[in-house]
């Protein structure tokens, strides 16, 4: 599955009150711990692959991340599914390392088609996702940001990873 | 988990006549799709690994195998966690390769606390497994076998994947 995405760092007090505006709709919240791997003999951040366990109470999903497929957002090709609680320690016998764990609340909207997160990472702060599900979703994430008064130039594509790693 | 498990060549028909007589309790069947993959960067066979895919229906089973543990049986280290569909996609794209589809249909049988298959494995012929869950199933296993008439020199350590490869 491809998913558009885009990121910026915002105050999330704010966008709540503009997605009120809109009339975006409030999905609840999680909190979500996930674990980012390392390959036993590829060099992901190289590649710009990622492998993520994300656990959301007593859930587990498996996640790859294929390369970014385009300039401006973080259009990528992305696997996930549910796992069993095993998987970290699997994982591990197959060879992957625990490269970072990232904990975040995520809070949920939904507008028009698109799926947006007000997330608060721990040591990070706190960014607002939009994610749809084809290219041509990309300009309705466009026309949200405008209302949302946030423009093209603040977007970030790096992954909350890579923006801890180079902290 | 240890797997303390053995196998042997059998005609499923005469052991099923055995196992009814000792009163072992029959718990069911099903057709059983196993993929075997290769790691990217190891050589699974000569560290005495496996990594496979089961699927039964719409069901998926990711299971990772340690190397073996014993000179007699083959019990080893064994982590099963329950996937969803996309799990050989996502395999593929961590650079695993599938290596072999092996099917069969197993039926179960429980005896004392020993976990019993008969397997009809495609392309291989008819096989007993005997599954306990600790050293001290060990004993029990070969007290069974007893009973059944295999002595222990028909026992097999190689799986249906090295049966398969050596063919």
């Amino acid at each position: 599955m491809l998913e558009v995405e885009i990121k910026a760092r915002v105050k999330i007090k704010q966008i709540q009150g503009k997605l009120n505006g809109l009339g975006a709709r409030p999905l609840g919240e999680e909190h979500q711990r996930d674990i980012y791997f390392s390959h036993p003999c590829r060099d992901f951040k190289e590649r710009d692959e990622a492998l993520r366990v994300r656990r959301i109470k007593n859930e587990y999903f498996l996640t790859y991340k294929g390369p970014k497929l385009d300039e401006e957002t973080k259009t990528r090709e992305e696997i996930e599914i549910k796992v069993g609680k095993g998987i970290v320690s699997l994982l591990e016998k197959l060879g992957f390392s625990k490269l970072r764990e990232i904990e975040k609340k995520r809070s949920f909207y939904q507008w028009e088609n698109l799926a947006i997160s007000l997330d608060k990472v721990e040591g990070l702060g706190e960014f607002l996702e939009v994610e749809g599900k084809s290219y041509i979703d990309k300009e309705r994430i466009f026309k949200l940001l405008k209302k949302l008064g946030i423009s093209r130039k603040e977007l970030i594509r790096e992954s909350y990873l890579e923006m801890l790693e180079e902290q």
